[in-house]
């Protein structure tokens, strides 16, 4: 394997240094992990999302940590990171490929670093929440992004897939179901029980139009926030790539009527101004998108969230609360 | 054929009862044909929005009508859908598929049902409007929302041409050209002379710079509505894909400075909660959007069109106005 | 609609007369039409074999009738063609499309000239098939190329599918069963049933490795025609795109194993030379096909089709048999 | 050759006067000519701009000079526009090629009229510039549109690679560094140094931020000519295909989080009514844009621009600031 | 899961039983499973290899057991097949993967059933027959179809990379070098020291002229496998698709001068008509074959072998030889 | 410019020595140099051909020069290979182009290496061959592998169009007519009036038919250069990608019933072998080849050629015929 290539001519995400073999994460401040998972196939024929951690690493390496446009801020004078490799998910396990991302997620708690799984499916966020929800003293909000609820009781029988992991994260002890903001939600891919589901349970929904409407991101970032962290010992940011409008993620599920880029970006970065633990960014499908700019974007979705870290470590000392450990 | 498709493995457009054998509509709300039929190409060498009835049937079965952002409706709760399967057209006779396409729509006309034709090439305004015009007792009144006037006199001498339907228009019988508005207009794609035309024969010219620097999407659709029911007894929406920029529509014209999904969506909504007869979708091509985004936000159009269906019926007892009955 | 076109901007086949408004072929040798048909769909979630009529029209264009390669025969000296436009097929009704292919086909088999089905999926073969053997006195003989049998008994209750014209034209009277040849038959997309369905029936196999081990294409072709001209009045020559490999074929199903070009563009020509009274050619979809090389090729079949025709007509003088006449 | 086509099949850009033999402007207001170069390729394996000219001028045919949303105005009732055809560029000699740019540039500058250079990449506008500064009496400002400051010293030695033209600009006599403007700069794709360097030398950034918050581009077109005239005789606009978001420019780089193609349109329209030069647009794949959207806009971008010359035209008396003549 | 679905939306192999959860392989004759494994990329930024076991076994849903040009053999009539699902390998950690391949194939080399393996990259191919070699008494024969030698000593210090595993074969207590036949060789994609390391060892070179000099498939499907079997217990047949011209694998390797699907078919069904303990089929990439023909093609030539396989137990009783038993 | 790049990340064609500033071809024994020229279209919207030195070299960077399947020919133990860069064509004139070609053109025939041009559409064959004619002695004979005639007498008045360079070589002085064979000719794509201009200037043509009828394609190697020598002092090789079936061309124009790569090739090796003075690769479009296969297999071509120069001349004492020397 030459230099620091992760696996065959992939390189780290955004080259940090490669520690997928001790997963040793003394002295960085971030973790970054992939989760190539696909579970259930809840549309169509195929999707492929097995291969975003490869193809985000791929692309990653356009870029540097320089985000002029945010006061011309360098993520990578801030915060080190660690690339600790990718789960080993057994494909035809769900079970087992559950326990295995719940195992390598709570290892990753552990290291105290700032969090961030590319997946794979949707279905990851349960065991990494779940994880996250037994190492915090108290209990856990989540700001979760997303076009859907992802909150099905289950798919033809199965628990874990992609459309339901907000229903076991509904069940899970540990998680605060007031401190659940489905955020972006819109569109009739969505049934009508997820809704309702939602609302029973005292989950929050913002729907796009909500944001639309209001036109202040920072505004409606706060408001994510103050409902995810109240009573709550940490966030966690959950985005689905289908937040985004299919112009902007051609590489995602098909839905119109969503976020733009700038939208998506400006309150990922309020959100971790804020103070967040850990994120994920699932379900983008890079054999649907040829000129990979769901992948290329993830990686400035990951570095406005770094930036927004950036921002809360300067500006307040609350460590205890996003970050976890031991 | 199994279940309840339309044809071959085609379900019915959002799972509408399947009337295509005996267009039965009683106990329905809104009535659904397709028109695969593509006259004149006026640009490049091949178009196929002949295949948009079905994908759009295909794509439309990931959707139910329920619109999370809009109250949490359920459309489907309020409305009942009808299939009514696709028009024979006759590929190599441009004269007889207009009269066939007249002769069907004026059966759906008198069913009383909220009418959705899917194109299908923009040539199938002309003659469902023409039948409109034929049943109402005033005049009828259009929205068109656009890039194009698609107003040409003739091309190539071809009457029916997807860039004249407006021509014909203008001269009908019943059809109010002061109550007629070009709404979204933009790009030299047009002519000079489409827009002298526009202006000769009373219609108004509501171009994307207006609606933008305008702002406010609501006060734009009540605009457009006041002018079009001035004076009539119908409105009838007639939308080409095109007025949505080619980024959120990518399997339609190749037309930049257009509408967002979301700003067509709330147009859409909002003119239909101020009454509209029936209305059209046309000018997709498969072909070209590997994705079918094009195809998968028809569905949400039509959604939200009916949403705005609902909301009328609730807050007026006007029916007289945008429902034709005989 | 400008010039020769028969419709759209799309030309009439290889330049034909356009005769598709009064299917006037006075004068002419050949009719070709088209049948822009596709009915159950046994694989996958589309196909779009409905726009090959045009496509292999558009593609035509680039070609005379000029074979170097076949003693510089040029095809258009020597028999004058006409195209009569498309079927006006129903999309929502398989029976009363299958009716119009059967009434179109008599008319275009009372003109007495060779007749060129473009289609559509397979099902078009039947009703086509069906009208010819109400004209020939004696019996019909089929040589059907390709590399499915497509006689399975229904599709999902659907008797005319793309995989059941064979069934049908087994039931038929006026087509001898013992004078049909499934030649180039090959691969586990086929099922034991249609092997012991065909053989009881008396129909006659010839498989790929059949025609491969015996390596002269000319004598299979005569043993082809030998088959079906015994006892027969008529000879029908059947083409699924699919007797191809997809090497050759990448706008058709996804058979490897098949023929080359070089092999069915012998084999065509050879048939033909002894005595065919018409032809289709079927299940191309250039959607799959973004160079559209399985439309480009069509319009070489046809050619090397009609190069036997006009051999056949010169050396014998049996007209009787393989033309229908009233 | 037929007809008015600069080469092949590809008429001249938007049906100008073809020029290419003798470039004689004589009576013409504006001069397209086109710089099929692409020298260092920074990212990925390949891109294929110097298609661009070509597949533009290709699209081009689609549109008149008509502008219905700006007041109806018909570009070309107000201007004439002359095609030079294309610059005769070296593949494998990068300086020799500037050369050639440079004197061809030189000669269009002496012309007097509205000069629109079709990338290319953006090395291009290095020896463009060059030429113009070299021409006017003062110095040059410089509007450059841009995800990227192009202003790396060099890559891998080569001085005149893409990301590099504003090294060199910074470096020419001629060019007034404080007049020289980024804006839309954003993303993890540029390098600190980038921004360190723009700073040094007395370069103004606006990010996409500022625009954003802002709101008024109009206001931002000012601020940004402002800068731009302030002590030179003549404003040069340059603008690079990715400062629009990859959803509006599919053909371009992989940068998300841009300006959509209705603000690029507003921003090029108000800065050249406030008097430009010429202009130029690089940086556009059509390799990896089946559907040539770029390519389509920048026949929107230039119409916006040359409305924005009729304007200035109109409301200014000041010819000698943004028009070159002997 | 729903039904007999391996994972997600994604069927057993060729309908299989299902076996991924006990891996027993009682009553059953046939193992096939997954090893979704992509390590070093030896050209170009991407490929996608691990996508290979899905997609093969998403499309084999199309295929029944049923080969009419082999005598109309029904394969399901003769041998039943169980599918055990996808090794768990771990992108990061090369070696891990090794073992754990070694591990899971030593298994099913004790199950005494023929097995299949379906990749993933050529390098799964070592730890697969390194387990047989381990089972069997004596020493294992190789017939090795192929356009690339794939015996690089490493590629860049990692020593399992795709184009090494012959490297570690040669090495492999067990493997009996002289009976490694190296068959369809061909093209400068091969490196002059790769034919001196296979000769210096021992093995045979079979290039593609030879093949195509001599003509017989039959016979030269016997003279490889003379070479493979002499002196060993068992045969092993490993074949990257590549031996195959891309016209018929367009989803592999781009490798002109290769075999057609016929050719490759032939070679396979022979060889194992004369005894093979188990095979590999490796090297497709689903994301650069849209129709996919490459991964159908992986189940006639799985089906050909498996014909073959029927044939040599009806014909010999020598079953000790190319089953493994403990 | 980075290591030996001959422009951009474009790498020498198969590592050849960098001689693009220079032109130094001393110590070498083959020169290639590319000819991105696209003139006349005559099919389709686009084809974009002058891409192709471009992307033939960038694949290129996949290939050795070892031939394991000619008898383990290493061809850069035997030959030095140079590569002189593009020729600088004007995209807007086609007359200074050809001369520009013709006068690098003798520049290479002077420099006595074996000459291979990378078209480029196959106009620029004349300008080559006519530089060629006026430094032999005595005249030249031409082997001309294509599917098409290419001697249309002008295109819509364009005398050197891509259809048209045998035209002007006919009319050629020091070009033997008697001495110029047509091989591979096919299909309809040609006019009668093709076959009856070669016919009447002493042209002999060789159809794909006379090919595989004759099944050994050494001999008919043999024929063509029999031909081709007679009477000639050299003989050159002029390659149409097209000669290729589609299949195997995918990147070329859309012609089928063509050769297959291995029969290319073989036919190739064998004229060469027997002496050819230089050769060209033309026509093939590397955008509508995502996979650039047809570019790949140009390097295997180019290869095939020099190896049967190695063997003539280690076989033949005859440098004086087939090279060209001041």
């Amino acid at each position: 394997m030459s230099g620091n290539n992760i696996y065959g001519n992939t390189p780290t995400f955004l080259g940090a240094k490669n520690i997928s073999a001790d997963k040793n994460t003394e002295g960085l401040d971030v973790s970054v992990y992939g989760v190539p998972w696909e579970g259930a196939v809840t549309w169509g024929d195929y999707t492929g999302c097995e291969l975003a951690p490869k193809v985000i690493r791929l692309v990653s390496a356009r870029y540097t940590g320089y985000l002029p446009e945010i006061d011309h801020l360098d993520v990578f004078e801030h915060l080190k990171l660690g690339d600790m490799g990718d789960i080993d998910i057994v494909p035809a396990d769900v079970e087992e490929t559950m326990n295995r991302i719940e195992k390598f997620a709570s290892q990753v708690w552990d290291s105290g670093t700032f969090a961030v799984a590319l997946g794979g499916d949707h279905g990851i966020t349960f065991p990494i929440v779940k994880a996250l929800a037994q190492k915090v003293d108290g209990e856990v909000g989540i700001i979760h992004l997303d076009t859907h609820y992802d909150n099905k009781p289950n798919f033809d029988g199965d628990k874990f897939a992609r459309c339901s992991p907000f229903a076991r994260l509904y069940e899970q002890e540990g998680v605060r179901n007031e401190a659940i903001v489905h955020a972006g939600i819109h569109g009739p891919r969505n049934h009508p029980d997820n809704g309702r589901l939602a609302n029973s349970v005292g989950a929050t929904t913002i729907t796009i139009r909500d944001i639309r409407k209001n036109g202040d991101l920072q505004a409606m970032a706060k408001q994510m926030h103050d409902i995810a962290s109240k009573n709550t010992d940490a966030v966690y940011l959950s985005i689905c790539s289908d937040v985004m409008d299919y112009a902007f993620n051609p590489g995602g599920p098909a839905d119109g009527n969503g976020l733009s880029s700038y939208e998506l970006l400006e309150l990922v970065y309020e959100i971790c101004k804020l103070g967040v633990a850990g994120m994920d960014f699932v379900e983008i499908y890079p054999q649907s998108d040829p000129n990979k700019f769901s992948a290329h974007i993830a990686s400035t979705i990951v570095l406005y969230a770094l930036a927004g870290v950036i921002h809360h470590r300067q500006n307040a000392n609350t460590g205890e609360k996003e970050y976890v450990k031991n």
